[in-house]
């Protein structure tokens, strides 16, 4: 079973997995897993060969959105939750749970390409299984992320997101609700609902907006081309979010991934959904948030010992080219590279 | 000039550089940057191109160690350090020192290779460059640091390491504090003590120990064989180590470095000082030490958004492969792969 550490100064959790052997030196791979579609897990065909089905979201016989356990977790479900000290240190079973949403049953699809429809659809399951998983007690936190390009920590290609349940909340999780509850005691406003004003007033580093949501280059963007999604009423909780504020959700995440991709060429990326612990006290002060980070710099020396980051591109700039991006759809509502319209005559089918 | 901006959640700084165009994607890139010696600018000849030297080792005409001002800073040294508000946020000047230490004059030279002696003055650079430094009043931190291989965000092969000072305390160092300073509060003793006590006492994870430093794999490891540097006579800071405690730092640093490369082959690696802030009120609590963390896996979604780590190795089993290393050295004192003695007979020389 894997076991839960505390690292006594700075009660940073780490989880030590400890029977995967030592991994591949990093950049010796290639930027994308270019898996064989014959031997990718995750295609139509290959669903006896993953862990058993949680949820999918179906048309007829064929699915389109479908989560199992994660092959390789890195904590488990099953088992009880056991806490010990050893001598100065903290360690706790690993218990925790790993799911993968395959978000699509095409290999090659991905944020280039989706659909309102098809993003709809991910965000769906990802605010299905939240819902579901919160119920067992023994969670604190559920995290759902997304990593996509080997720098970025992805290991398949095929698309797919992951949702890790945790048994104590994240120190980074813990920091921004600090931040926010600090924030709020001071002002008596949101920290959120401020930047939310500030961002929508100066237009600086405003992506795109909807009825609902708002995407921005943060302020501080410790990555170039950084982006938050933000929904405009103040909520504490993803899982709280409508059905129609989700397909709201939907549109601001495609325009977000969809400008960024067709700005940068496909970067490395992960996103991150920023919400409210589970199973504790509210969180009132706290706005869930989506965070998007390109994976094109390296985190050298300075920045671990620091954290400190230095970011090449200032958030105004990647604002200012993002902003210059336009999206098409064909006529199924899929992105595409220019509309035929705007082909040249002799390429036009 | 940069920009230094915060995160109004978090607190977090960010230096924004802003005009240096976006690098490549990391992972095109190879593992070790291999520059050809004709063009390596740390390499003896060069000297007119660096900018100008701020320190030297010498003997007779040849330089040893050589500091000079890094020539594309994240932070410069001229200029008011002015702070401002831009509505809810807070920036500030990009005020700070940067420079580069240029280990040794040989370009193939590493800490698979150096001598004592060569170690203890590269040490000798980084505690006289700190005490230089922190007469500047404007400086709140200094951080040395070393990255090797461009997974760990080294852009030069020509062995060197670097010192950034800061205008303010920054985050993690901030973190480091308040936990000595929260577990001294509570016990009455310094937390890094208690790990010295318990290491040295169970040796699960000690990897070498000598009359002033220990070196182990720490508990909570958030990287396959990451190591910690202590030395055992509490002191929050490294520039008050004296010459003889510096040449049996210079041993267990070699130590460390030259067993992690013997047992990884040559892994990309960060290490980073750890020590107390300057110009401000003391920190006591605190106790100076080498972080050396190996950048083979991944840091990908869950990470950053968790600030959970996941290794796949275990601290007790990096620190059993670190210890069956044996470090052999030829008659000058360098590191050598098998002595002579150990050859066998057809290919002694």
């Amino acid at each position: 079973m894997p076991e839960l550490r505390k690292d006594p100064v700075t009660k940073r959790w780490v989880i030590i997995v400890g029977d995967r052997g030592l991994p591949a030196f990093a950049a010796d791979e290639p930027n994308h897993p270019q898996q064989d579609r014959d031997v990718c897990p995750f295609c139509p065909g290959k669903e006896p060969g993953t862990p058993p089905e949680i949820l999918a979201y179906r048309d007829g016989d064929q699915w389109l959105v479908r989560v199992v356990a994660n092959k390789f977790p890195a904590l488990i479900i099953e088992g009880i939750l056991d806490r010990a000290g050893d001598g100065l240190y903290d360690k706790m079973s690993g218990i925790g749970a790993h799911e993968v949403i395959i978000e699509h049953p095409s290999h090659s699809a991905s944020f280039a390409t989706y659909s309102v429809r098809e993003v709809e659809r991910i965000v769906w399951s990802y605010r299905e299984r939240s819902r579901d998983l919160r119920k067992d007690p023994r969670f604190k936190y559920l995290l759902v992320f997304k990593n996509s390009g080997r720098p970025a920590g992805a290991s398949l290609s095929h698309p797919h997101s992951q949702l890790i349940a945790t048994p104590v909340i994240p120190k980074r999780v813990i920091e921004e609700l600090n931040g926010a509850e600090n924030y709020f005691h001071f002002r008596e406003r949101c920290v959120y609902c401020d930047m939310l004003r500030q961002e929508t007033a100066s237009k600086r580093r405003l992506v795109f907006e909807n009825e609902r949501f708002v995407v921005f280059t943060p302020f501080a963007s410790r990555f170039p081309f950084e982006l938050v999604i933000l929904p405009k009423m103040h909520s504490s909780d993803f899982a709280e979010t409508s059905d129609s504020d989700l397909r709201l959700f939907a549109i601001a995440l495609r325009e977000a991934m969809g400008r960024l991709i067709r700005a940068l060429g496909d970067p490395p990326y992960n996103y991150i959904l920023h919400t409210s612990p589970v199973n504790g006290s509210p969180h009132e002060a706290y706005h869930w948030h989506v965070e998007i980070i390109t994976r094109m710099t390296r985190v050298a020396g300075f920045e671990w010992g620091s954290g400190f980051y230095v970011n090449p591109v200032s958030p105004e700039e990647a604002c200012r080219r993002l902003s210059e991006c336009t999206l098409y759809e064909d006529a199924d509502g899929h992105l595409v590279e220019r509309p035929d319209s705007l082909l040249p005559a002799k390429e036009s089918r």
